[in-house]
């Protein structure tokens, strides 16, 4: 048997076929078309879920099960999708209308949360039970696995540990609140904080990375100056990963789950993030004499949400 | 049959018989002796807990298990407590011990856990599965209920809402850290807000109120003169609900619970702290549109320990 992940993006629609030892055995894709009709838009994803399948070599008579990762909210109870902007989805009932083109169980959830899952099942969390999945990105997103299952609240909104207040009437946010999170800890953030520094410092190694136009920095423009030594990179890095510490802290805190993983554009720095991180954030956990979940490393990549997806049941 | 609930607290131990339906047959109580030996002080807890029994017309075959509340951290799945500096209890195995003495079903449990699911059994968010308890008093406490169960999380040390960071590097808390979410939604927090606000606005009702002692303003003087309208604690007062509020929004980003509930001295306050609340709380969640979760007043009082320890189970 085989089962169905599909993930949903802001430009495409990747259909994976996934093993039941959760390896992506075939993968295939259709463009994002936001203004074709609900129906419309059901049919064709169906259809690329037969020819992926077909192509693989399998018939849809093999189909065990079709998981959905939706970029927004979606609820795993009903199979309604509550509110996709990225495909123009308010309230359609995603699971009735997909089992009319194809008769298999279908299963919805938040792209992050089923992220976290595929983690949490094969990735460095494997074997845990509870886990906190962070990416690191543009923003800042959020899974969590509590007794092995995801939890997205009771109105499915849960998850956006981005947007918690992390720095009361601070930084303006994109979603209009100020002092949210993702605001410190994304790589957007990392990325304000070197373009202020380098006002007074220009001549920090950062600037010459970024062919001395600071709208070039990037978040691995400062990973590499600091790691390079680069005293104005160092002093950047060294606040955000406070910021990181402090972040991870707030979730041992409230959640105290076995494991914390990072993932995201950032994480690829590896130890040279998780090692400070690590170091840095007992000292804001509460009972930090007591043992502390480790943080590790997410490994799948961008297939987390394939897989994760498939995971559903 | 009866269920015995204990709740330990700083200065006493209070012992409950408790009933299916979950009211207070009747209650006895023995002194916090912290520099007892463990074993003595359980032994004399057991004997409350048998001359309760008794007092109240049963006999230790009526017991049908014992719930322990615990002001620290304790484990529910092995019965020890890892810590309660108010017994002077550091990895003791309270269940093993206290079965010697009474040979019944033993949990244990930490007290803001067990007052939160007593809440969300028979309080105003019975009926629920998934609740957050917060106790707005001296520091903030709270209790996370999900799929009708305490999540206290991999290493009990979770539900610490009051230490999640709130204020980048912002007011000193009392854990050693800066900007816990406690230092501006607590008691504690409104009586800091009052006190600097007097400083400069002398006139203020909570003056008058307060014998024209800053140092004698309480909560509840911020929050009558709020209610009499004085201008100074009006502004005091909505800037601490204000506090509030994203505290909440926090919560429902990332856990979404059914319900929050608000218990300790400040709930006290009752309409004229639920109302600015519920309205300015949904202008920071993340997904606003969408149902959000109703925040109400916590019912059972000082008794929610001793029942949510009788729940346990």
């Amino acid at each position: 048997m085989i089962r169905i992940g599909i993930d949903i993006g802001g430009t495409g629609i990747q259909i994976g076929v996934v093993s039941e030892d959760y390896s992506i055995i075939k993968e295939g894709s259709i463009p994002t078309q936001k203004d074709l009709p609900f129906e419309e838009q059901v049919r064709l994803i169906s259809e690329c879920v037969v020819s992926t399948v077909e192509s693989a070599g399998f018939t849809t008579q093999d189909i065990e099960s079709v998981g959905v990762g939706i970029p927004g909210i979606a609820s795993a109870k009903t199979g309604e999708v509550i509110k996709c902007t990225n495909m123009g989805w308010f309230h359609v009932p995603f699971r009735e209308v997909f089992s009319r083109f194809l008769d298999k169980p279908v299963f919805i959830d938040n792209d992050a949360n089923v992220a976290a899952l595929a983690e949490s099942v094969i990735g460095n969390s494997a074997g845990t039970s509870s886990s906190v999945f962070i990416t690191i990105g543009t923003g800042i997103g959020s899974g969590i696995i509590l007794n092995g299952k995801i939890w997205s609240g009771a109105h499915h909104i849960g998850g956006e540990l981005g947007h918690v207040i992390f720095d009361l009437d601070g930084v303006p946010c994109t979603c209009g609140n100020h002092g949210c999170l993702e605001r410190y800890c994304s790589a957007t953030a990392l990325i304000r904080m070197a373009r202020e520094a380098v006002k007074d410092q220009p001549e920090s190694m950062m600037m010459a990375l970024a062919g001395q136009d600071p709208s070039r920095i990037e978040a691995k423009t400062v990973i590499d100056a600091a790691r390079a030594g680069d005293p104005v990179a160092v002093k950047v890095y060294d606040y955000y990963t406070d910021c990181l510490a402090q972040a991870v802290a707030s979730v041992v805190n409230l959640l105290d789950p076995e494991m914390i993983v990072f993932g995201g554009g950032v994480s690829k720095a590896g130890d040279f993030l998780l090692e400070p991180v690590l170091r840095k954030y007992p000292q804001y956990v509460l009972f930090n004499d007591q043992p502390l979940p480790p943080v590790k490393l997410a490994v799948l990549g961008s297939e987390a949400g394939i897989i994760g997806a498939a995971m559903l049941s």
